[in-house]
């Protein structure tokens, strides 16, 4: 199998261009990958956001397939611009890998780039490809807001309710099972929580509900990327605020309790302070909830601050596991 | 000193969004860095191009100051912009380096990210850090076009002229005189060739040129980052046309004879296959070539090709120096 170094970056980049090129909703797009830079007509005001992922440290190749890495990449991206309340339009990528890297493990980091853009029903709009001694992905989103405001982390006031897109816990769930096979662990353990493992794997938030919260008038949204803790720490300080949530009425993806069992973890710990879920964290008026949300708490006026169950977050947050220095 | 794994990604995040907010144009602005996205209100069409290097591949810090390597970083990021006739109006930028790295190195980096995109008139939008192996720095530029059409590799037709914005070799003369005296030349060659060297460590092309150049109609441009025949052969294939350039004609910064002359070089080496000096490249019509411009060769119809002097640019692309595998 050829490497990356001996095709070259010039063939390979012909390649993501064509990759690039089929699907995508093309309607705004002016000039696509495989330019000195792209052109696009934005709808409405422009939302961008970057992020890394560095081989070893935001994934594993021996834990996850090339595609669900490159999916996975563009998932955490595509959720920041959902996270005000925007719609992705497109992405431009970076993929930085080692010249001896097989070819197709590149080919199916970009495939997986390039699916799940399109899922999005957005476009990839170009990137750059280089030599560096561990495989780097960043991907850089630009999406639109379609006649909404930017919701953004400042937002909350005291008397609106908190709310979840959907139940957290699947990633660091499936991170923890994967950490527990490789140190002992029973590797049926893999098959029986592979719905963990999957979210892990590849997240799947409803990141459409960016877009449905800012119609429903969110004041205040962020993705649950770092732990839901950490989140509303940020919040409360953003935005000056109290905020109290209730552990209880979190809601925990299926399986999470028996994996807490089988682990000897308390599965609270996964779906509060685990991070990488993508999931939607937003402050409404009481009255104002979408459908399919979860109220888990409450802003109040007052100096900010979060709490759980009444009490400081401060041992809580020392739980989280993913935090990089 | 203190290292980035000390101060830890969230206290320095905090510092580059207050190094980012001020200073650039913000009448655009919605929501700047320090929120999940960016969001801002674009005049025109959208252009986005991202760019990554690498230490030790795309810079050493042997070499340049940390300063140095952040703005260059832009430059090389804001000239695609400007290849398309757009101006640039922000940036996000992705920095991952070794916990082990010192905070002022990495402050420093960003400070010359954040000085280099002000001087452009721009905003530091938002940006990422992460643990990596050895220091990446990704800066994906994002620019508007006020008014004019977006100026593609693939407009150049038969009848035109090329022309180029600025005088070539520089950066490769500079890297050459470093490379030298790493090699035992005398270290006074840097002193005595500095303007050479300071174009390596920070190029300065005039990126206003891109927009003047729309608006006089340019048909194809792009920026000198491959080396100037490694660009005229991308434009040949891009616009299926013939390119033939006069190598007399193309103009080499002062000082580059000289610096040939001392190192036995033929100094049209380091301007006809030199790279990343981001001087702009266009297709105009004879008579609307801009004041400041040199003519460098001509466009004919027929089976695409580039030729300098009337030979094959086979062998001359062979000089390249920085091609990435």
């Amino acid at each position: 199998m050829k490497t990356v170094g001996e095709v070259g970056e010039r063939a390979l980049v012909a390649m993501f261009t064509t990759a690039a090129a089929s699907g995508g909703d093309t309607d705004d797009l002016v000039i696509g990958s495989g330019d000195d830079a792209a052109v696009f007509a934005p709808t409405g005001p422009v939302v961008v956001s970057t992020d890394t992922a560095v081989a070893g440290r935001h994934f594993r190749f021996d834990w996850s397939t090339p595609r669900q890495i490159g999916a996975r990449a563009v998932v955490q991206s595509a959720a920041d611009i959902a996270a005000m309340g925007g719609v992705l339009t497109g992405v431009v990528v970076s993929i930085g890998c080692p010249p001896q890297t097989p070819v197709e493990r590149v080919l199916e980091l970009n495939a997986g780039i390039v699916d799940q853009t399109h899922r999005y029903r957005a476009r990839v709009l170009g990137g750059d490809l280089v030599s560096s001694s561990e495989v780097v992905l960043t991907v850089t989103s630009l999406g639109v807001l379609d006649g909404t405001q930017a919701v953004a982390l400042s937002g909350a006031r005291g008397g609106e309710v908190l709310a979840l897109s959907g139940p957290l816990g699947g990633p660091a769930g499936g991170l923890a099972a994967l950490s527990a096979v490789e140190h002992g662990a029973d590797p049926l353990l893999l098959e029986q929580f592979s719905d963990l493992v999957e979210a892990y794997r590849l997240p799947r938030p409803d990141l459409g509900q960016g877009r449905v919260a800012a119609l429903a008038g969110a004041r205040a949204m962020t993705d649950v990327s770092d732990g839901l803790v950490e989140e509303i720490i940020t919040m409360a300080e953003a935005s000056q605020v109290r905020i109290d949530i209730d552990s209880a009425s979190v809601p925990q993806v299926r399986g999470l309790a028996e994996l807490g069992a089988a682990l000897g973890v308390d599965p609270a710990r996964w779906a509060l302070a685990g991070g990488e879920e993508h999931e939607l964290l937003a402050a409404f008026d009481p009255s104002a909830v979408p459908a399919g949300w979860t109220v888990i708490g409450t802003v109040s006026d007052g100096e900010p601050d979060a709490r759980i169950d009444g009490a400081a977050v401060g041992e809580i947050r020392g739980w989280q596991s993913f935090t990089e220095t």
